[in-house]
């Protein structure tokens, strides 16, 4: 059972652009020199983010990404979801149902007990995730970190450099 | 993210051998006859049962696979983690610690925010499976069921039958 490793690129690309300035953004190529990460996979990542209404993006010689909400309205579940769905790991494929086994019909009209148990595990993770906002995160970096991320991000050109 | 198909095999396969007189034992080719599974692979998977110390495995004409412990004393944390390994899914690559935006040394002494809320999340994931118990599965089946169980199981041939 395995997270994409994207997961932890876009939580911590989510939590650097929570950092800026309002209005202020930026580029894929600027995070992914952040990071030190594979710009066109990343940009293409961060577009999910988009879709999932987390981040906005802007085109243009300024333009690039910036957080789609205030901070406090994004959770990692939200962004957790936005990569790999946040579909239960458990697969309940009704074995109950099957084999000499086989359970009568009206007796699967609920949910397996032992599936239920399951989804019920998956609940508890994500109101664990769902409880923690970017401003939450935000919270808990020192005070001097904004400041330094932005000034860093400053430094890196907004278009990918040839490496 | 996903858990292996035989997670459900096995969470099945305890719940029924819970249902057996004590003593009694299963094989792998009655369980997998049951519940019309690949024997060979189920096989090899309730032996990672065995490890794990939920089930004891006996050898002869009557031997077989039965609960190692109380049920009670079975949680399905136990199951997924002898199928599995139940470790987090999120993998952190100190990705702080690389690329423009790397953080000095001393502050990634402590496990980062974003990590340890990734933690959390599977801790929440863990205690809710370590919260059910084989005993708790079997009280929320119908009274009728263990009989029922006991009976078909031993319509079916212990040995592997050429199907
Ligand atoms: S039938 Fe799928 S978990 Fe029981
Ligand atoms: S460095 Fe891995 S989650 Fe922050």
């Amino acid at each position: 059972m395995k997270l994409p490793a994207s997961t932890e690129w876009l939580l911590h690309c989510a939590t650097t652009l929570a950092q800026l300035e309002p209005g202020a953004t930026a580029s894929a190529a600027q995070l992914a020199d952040y990071y030190d990460l594979p710009a066109p996979y990343l940009a293409k990542q961060l577009q999910a983010l988009v879709r999932a209404g987390v981040l906005a993006a802007t085109t243009g010689p300024r333009g690039g990404f910036q957080l789609g909400r205030p901070a406090a309205d994004i959770t990692l579940l939200h962004i957790v979801k936005a990569v790999d769905g946040a579909s239960s790991p458990y697969q309940c494929k009704e074995i109950r149902q099957q084999g000499r086994g086989a359970l009568p019909q009206e007796e699967c009209r609920r949910t397996c007990v032992l599936a239920e148990k399951m989804a019920e595990a998956h609940n508890a993770w994500r109101r664990s995730l769902a409880g923690v906002s970017l401003a939450d995160i935000l919270a808990s970096l020192p005070p001097s970190a904004p400041a330094r991320t932005r000034s860093r991000l400053a430094g890196i050109p907004r278009s990918t450099q040839p490496r």
